[in-house]
């Protein structure tokens, strides 16, 4: 679902990636860390796909918001896997969402 | 593959978005709006995903650089056709990077 985000601003964090062909633990800890994030103080939502790259974009109230969920601890045990074994490569982007504007058919 | 983009800041377009089940002309626009974009100036580079949901996010120099390809005219008639046949819903953020970071295990 495209996420229903309030007025801007608000942050945006691009998350890039590249997978490796290692699949061990990889969905269990991507769904464990989505439903993680969703309850950190500031989530706003987050958008995401992959094909031969993947795009996942999650949105925060603020740069706190961004930085705390940086630094819980099982995301940070999440990153480090995600270095040593799913990734091959990725960037991380952190944004101020200044602007935003849709259409939706069925509204 | 991961955009190459410079050091921020710099300028991010999170277009998401979900298909109606019309083909029609859609992957030919496609293809062709990318190839345009590429040629606009304050172009850095873009990156996209498929499944349920589409991610497009394509950088930018600069908030001129994205209107003006905003305005073009054929990209003008190819989000009237977007709204008109290819799109149930999207949302467009308009975002400015300020800060990124990256791995890559083969650099």
């Amino acid at each position: 679902m495209i996420a229903n985000t309030p007025k801007p601003p608000y942050y945006a964090v691009i998350f890039t990636s590249i997978r490796t062909e290692i699949e061990e633990d990889y969905n269990l800890t991507a769904i464990k860390m989505v439903e993680m994030a969703q309850e950190q103080e500031g989530y706003l939502g987050h958008e995401s796909a992959r094909e031969d790259l993947g795009i996942t974009v999650s949105y925060w109230q603020n740069l706190d918001a961004i930085k705390n969920w940086k630094m819980n601890l099982d995301h940070l045990l999440a990153q480090k896997l995600g270095k040593s074994k799913w990734y091959a490569a990725y960037k991380t982007r952190i944004c101020l969402v200044e602007r935003d504007y849709g259409f939706d058919r069925f509204l």
